[in-house]
């Protein structure tokens, strides 16, 4: 047992599932499930993702020596600021938010030096909704960033194995260095894939469907995750953002170009750079 | 039985798979292999996809009742111009090429009224190379279009009784509306996954792949495919690839502005169109 007394605030997909991997594996002790919606309470305890739930995230973090926050990017300012009166300095903070520099900021300011903060972003489906599809196996083989700031060794290393004992791989990062290859490595994925919808959208969709084969099918998967969740990263990390994103435009710019002027050598270098990029990154996988 | 002597040019992975799945539904009967590689004539001999083989299309095609055309798009003019003078009344044309309006016109041209021509698409997975990755089961499950022309329904019927025979559905589609089509359902996807690799390329690829998630991977996919094929492509249906790219690149530029004037609320309204289009596409999709 790692953390006796572990409140959980967003009882969503990530948060449950952590709740249910840390308990599966004896490291999480009493878990109090913090939510808005009844109904994500009653799921929790169903699940046995909490053995308590409240409404009042101020109650759950009293005796708490882990605070997990998993609320959306947006909220994760306004939680900090309600629950640092609360806490005892025995505690550690982390989070699960997708961006860094921010919650890190605002983590600081609000905790000040009292309480121990490490920022956290498990990379595991995290655009499921609500703790009926939570499982214990979600971050098995993942990687999961941490940012332990000016958090002590000791601290690190429990968190640190709180984070293997579920599966996963921790990962230090500097904030800032997360939010600029996050960037590139996610989140500009989530524009692209959505500005292929929006320009193949205004096509009609149920001829579409039965002449798409698997490269449509997992170009635009990812554009099916959570609106705002994504609105809120992409507003969040906007800085690093921006210039992956223009420079998205210019590429596609550079095939229209050469498409225009026949030129096909320009477009043969262009795939081949791009396929020994994703060779690179993935060599293992199959193409169709 | 439904043709009895068949000369199959091109013994990569979509020749060696019609091959084999066709001789495996009792379809075809006795296969002459064309290639120019004395590598991939053996292959197809091992796996048994090819009961004899030549590097001599005009030989292999002189008393075949059905020959199949799995060159790249590229190739197909030049080998529909060879071939032309050797065919036999009886026999029927098809391709598996990836666009349909050069061929079934350089088809019509080469072919004259004199041998029957039906194109042909089959939606499986072909970029791998060679025969030694042929599978009798590539076309299980898939979509066989097919662009009959001119063809008599006797002629489109017994091929349609093979793309069923090896597992595929044949949809029937006018050649000028499948180019248009494809250009939506699979050629853009293939810029927009190169655009994204070579926008995230410039990034230190190794750090890059210990940050990515399911999301780059899936969106990178297909821009492992083949080079020299999806330059071809691109070439053939320049038409219509050219008003989608710019369409992709248009909207990209919608997302960039948003952010910049950081409007989030167009942010959403982008995002919530694209996944609305995507879980028209595919309703039972995950996310990551």
């Amino acid at each position: 047992m790692l953390y006796e007394r572990v409140a959980i605030i967003g009882m969503g997909h990530i948060g449950a599932s952590f709740a249910l991997a840390g308990k599966a594996a004896g490291l999480l002790g009493h878990v109090v499930g913090v939510a808005r919606s009844p109904e994500t309470l009653a799921t929790a305890i169903d699940i046995g993702a909490a053995d308590a739930t409240t409404h009042e995230a101020t109650e759950a973090v009293g005796d708490a020596d882990l605070v997990y926050l998993a609320v959306p990017v947006r909220a994760m300012r306004p939680v900090l600021a309600q629950i640092a009166a609360h806490l005892t300095a025995e505690c550690l903070v982390t989070d699960a938010g997708s961006t860094k520099v921010g919650i890190c900021e605002a983590a600081a300011r609000a905790l000040g030096d009292e309480v121990a903060f490490i920022g956290g972003h498990p990379m595991a489906g995290s655009e499921k909704h609500g703790p009926a599809s939570a499982s214990a196996e979600l971050f098995e083989g993942t990687t999961y960033l941490l940012c332990p700031g000016r958090a002590g060794e000791a601290e690190l290393a429990r968190l640190q194995r709180v984070v293997c004992g579920i599966g996963a791989r921790p990962l230090i990062v500097e904030p800032e260095r997360h939010d600029q290859i996050l960037a590139l490595s996610s989140h500009l994925a989530h524009i692209s894939s959505a500005a292929l919808c929006l320009a193949v959208g205004g096509a009609e969709p149920d001829e579409l469907v039965r002449f798409a084969a698997g490269g449509l099918r997992d170009t635009t998967r990812i554009a099916a995750s959570d609106v705002e969740m994504w609105r809120d990263i992409l507003a969040e990390n906007a800085e690093n953002v921006l210039p992956a994103a223009r420079q998205l435009r210019d590429v596609t710019g550079d095939f229209i170009t050469a498409i225009e002027r026949e030129d096909w050598d320009k477009v043969a270098r262009l795939l081949a750079e791009a396929k020994a990029f994703r060779d690179r990154l993935y060599p293992d996988t199959e193409t169709d």
